[in-house]
C-alpha cells in the first residue's frame, strides 16, 4: 500500500530505505532523518504524500535535492532554510507559488529532506522521483532526459544565499553551472530543479520510489527484529541479488571538482583473493569481482554493514568495514536507449564498460 | 562641458580615454568601440546622456560591466545580447522595467558597453561611475563601498545563459561566486550589479567620468594631429604626472584564477639600468622605478604607446613595445580610509606597500 502521509513513525524505515536506494550517495540518511523527525516534533503534524496521477495538468512543481559531495554533507551542516529560501526565491521569480513538491533524488538523505520542505511550507510531496537511485549529476534524471528545461532553477547555500539561474541552455550546462557554484558554496547547496507543470511530472517521474524506500526500510528493521539475514531480505524484495560478502580491504577516496570519489576493495571473508572492487563517484558505478565487471550502473550497487543492513554511504566507507552487496535492477525508465546515453557506464567515463542489465526492474 | 549624447563623432575620443581610465583593465577599447559604432550606425540615433541629479530618487538603475580576464575577452567575442537578456530577466524578476543605465566601470571597454545597452534598450545613461578607472573585483567600487547590496544581480554569458543572484550577503560573497561561475562561463561573463535607486546612485557616483573619458581621449586626438607628446598632454588634462619612458624588456603573464595576472618592467632608451615594474591583476596595481615605489592602487598607472599615446592593456603588453607610463590621482572618493580598505595595496596582498597618493584628485 501505498503511503499518504509520513509521520515519525515512518522516518527510520524510509532513513535506512533511502539508504539502500542511494547506493553510496544521496547524502547520510542518519542526519537527514534527524532533520526530518525534529520538524515532525516541532510541526506536531505528518507530511502529506500524494499519487502523481493527483496533481492536475497545469499545477506547479519543484523538485529539491542536495547538491554536493557527500563526504562534505556530514561535515559542513545545513542550515535548514535553505529550501524554504530557494522555493520563495523561484516563487517571486516567476510570481506564482508551488502546488506540491517532488522528490529530486530519493536515495540518501535527498529522499527526506522535501519532506522537511513539504511541512515548511505546507505542500504535499510526490511519492516518487526521477532517478529511483541517486546519481552524481544533475543532469541524470528522467525529468532532464525526457526534455524539461532545466531552467528556472535555484541553488541556496547554508550562509542565506540564494541564486536563481534564469536561463540555461541544457541541462548539462546547468550541471556545470551550479557544480561550480556548489563548490563556491563549501561543497554543498540545495538544488530546486526543475520546474514543471503536473502534466510534465505525471510524463517523467519514476512513481512510488517513496513507498519503496519505507518498504525495503522496513524490511531491513523486520529483519533486524527477527534475525534474519537483512541483506538478502532486501535483495527480494528489490528483485535483486546479493553480490558479495566480504571486508573493506583498500580504500582510495578523494573529495574533488565538487564529488567524492575513489575506489573500494573487499575481499571475501575465508577466501581472501576472491575480491570485489568498486568504483564510485558519489555513487557506487562499477562492481568488478576478480576483475570482471559484475553490476554497472544505472543498476543499483548499494553497500549494507553486514550483521544489521544498515547502508553505508560512500563518505561513510572505512578499512575493515564488514558489508553486503547488493545488486539491483534498475527501474524500467532509465534503460531506454536515450536514457543510457546520460546514465549508463559511458556517461561516466566507463566507454569500455558495457552495461550489462540485471535481470528484471526495480519496481 | 558635460556630454548630453554620444553619437559615431565621439565614440573614438570615448575609447581611448576609456582606455586611459582603464589602467590595463576593463577590456579592450577596440572591440568595445568596434560594437558601439555599429549599434549607433544600425540606431542610427545617439545614446541619450543624463547626470545623475536627473534621476529622481525612486528611479530603478543598475549598473553594467564585463567581468573575467582581459587576456579571454579579446578571444572569446561577446554575443552582443547579454545586456538585454540580463536586464530583462531583473526586470522580470523584480516585476519593474529599469529608468537608466549607469557604466559599472569606466575603464577600458567597459565604459562604452552600458552606452551600447542603452541604445539596445533606448534608456538613458547616466554621466558617472563608481570607480573613475577599472578594478578586477566586483566589490572594488563606491556602491558596494557605500552599503548598496550586492543582490540581486546578474550574470549571463556568450551562450544565452543568464543567472539572478537574488540574495547574496555581502559583495565580496557576490564577488567570488560570481567570479567561478565567470570561470566557468569560458572567463567572460556580463554582470548587471547593483540595481539602485536614484537616491542611491546620486550619494555614491563618481560623477562626469564619462564626460572624462571624452575629454582625455579628445587630448589625445588632439596631440597626434598637432604632433605634440599625447602623454604629456593627458597628464596635464588628468592633474597626473609621467613616471617612465621606455621599452618592455620583460613580461610574465598568466590567466589565472580567472584574472590576468603578471609583471611588466620596462627599461630606460638610454639608460637600461633605469627599469620601472609594474604589476597588474588585470589592472596595473604598483610601480617600482629602480626598487622604490613611485605609484600604488587606488591611483591610476596607464600605459600609453609612445608616438600616438594608444593606451595599452595588460592583455596587449608585448617584448619591446615603447611606452609612456602615466600616474594619475584617483578621484577622491576612493581615498577615504574606508575605501581605501577596499582598494588600497593591501586589498591586493601587498600589506607591505603604504598607499602614497599622488597630490591632487582626477576629478
Amino acid at each position: 500500500m501505498n503511503l499518504r502521509r509520513v509521520t515519525l513513525e515512518e522516518v527510520e524505515a524510509i532513513a535506512v530505505g533511502a539508504g539502500i536506494l542511494g547506493t553510496g550517495g544521496g547524502g547520510s540518511t542518519y542526519l537527514g532523518s534527524v532533520r526530518l523527525a525534529r520538524e515532525l516534533r516541532q510541526r506536531g503534524t505528518g507530511c502529506r504524500i500524494i499519487d502523481a496521477d493527483e496533481l492536475p495538468d497545469d499545477a506547479l512543481v519543484c523538485a529539491i535535492s542536495g547538491m554536493g559531495a557527500p563526504t562534505v554533507g556530514i561535515e559542513k551542516l545545513a542550515n535548514g532554510n535553505e529550501m524554504v529560501k530557494a522555493i520563495h526565491a523561484l516563487e517571486s521569480h516567476l510570481d506564482r507559488s508551488m502546488d506540491a513538491l517532488v522528490i529530486g533524488e530519493i536515495g540518501g538523505s535527498n529522499g527526506l529532506r522535501p519532506l522537511v520542505a513539504g511541512l515548511q511550507l505546507d505542500l504535499p510531496v510526490v511519492d516518487g522521483d526521477p532517478m529511483g537511485r541517486a546519481f552524481p549529476e544533475l543532469q541524470m534524471d528522467t525529468f532532464s532526459i525526457g526534455g524539461v528545461p532545466a531552467s528556472p532553477m535555484a541553488l541556496s547555500d547554508a550562509h542565506g544565499n540564494v541564486v536563481v539561474f534564469d536561463q540555461i541552455d541544457s541541462p548539462l550546462r546547468a550541471e556545470q553551472y551550479a557544480r561550480q557554484l556548489t563548490i563556491e558554496m563549501g561543497g554543498t547547496a540545495l538544488l530546486i530543479m526543475p520546474v514543471m507543470s503536473g502534466k510534465q511530472v505525471r510524463e517523467h517521474i519514476i512513481r512510488g520510489t517513496l513507498s519503496l524506500a519505507r518498504r525495503l526500510g522496513q524490511t531491513v528493521l523486520r529483519s533486524r527484529r527477527n534475525n534474519v539475514d537483512p541483506a538478502e531480505s532486501v535483495a527480494v524484495e528489490a528483485n535483486g541479488s546479493l553480490l558479495f560478502r566480504g571486508k573493506v580491504v583498500d580504500l582510495i577516496r578523494q573529495t574533488t571538482q565538487g564529488f567524492t570519489r575513489g575506489i573500494v576493495k573487499l575481499a571475501a571473508f575465508q577466501q581472501p583473493d576472491d575480491q570485489l572492487e568498486i568504483q564510485f563517484q558519489n555513487e557506487n558505478l562499477i562492481a568488478r569481482r576478480n576483475g570482471r565487471v559484475v553490476c554497472t550502473v544505472p543498476d543499483l550497487i548499494s553497500m549494507l554493514t553486514l550483521e544489521d543492513g544498515e547502508p553505508i554511504g560512500t563518505e561513510a566507507l572505512r578499512y575493515g568495514l564488514r558489508v553486503a552487496v547488493l545488486g539491483m535492477p534498475a527501474p524500467k525508465q532509465l534503460k531506454s536507449p536515450a536514457a543510457l546515453e546520460v546514465v549508463g557506464p559511458a556517461a561516466f567515463g566507463y566507454a569500455d564498460v558495457p552495461f550489462q542489465p540485471l535481470p528484471g526492474d526495480l519496481l
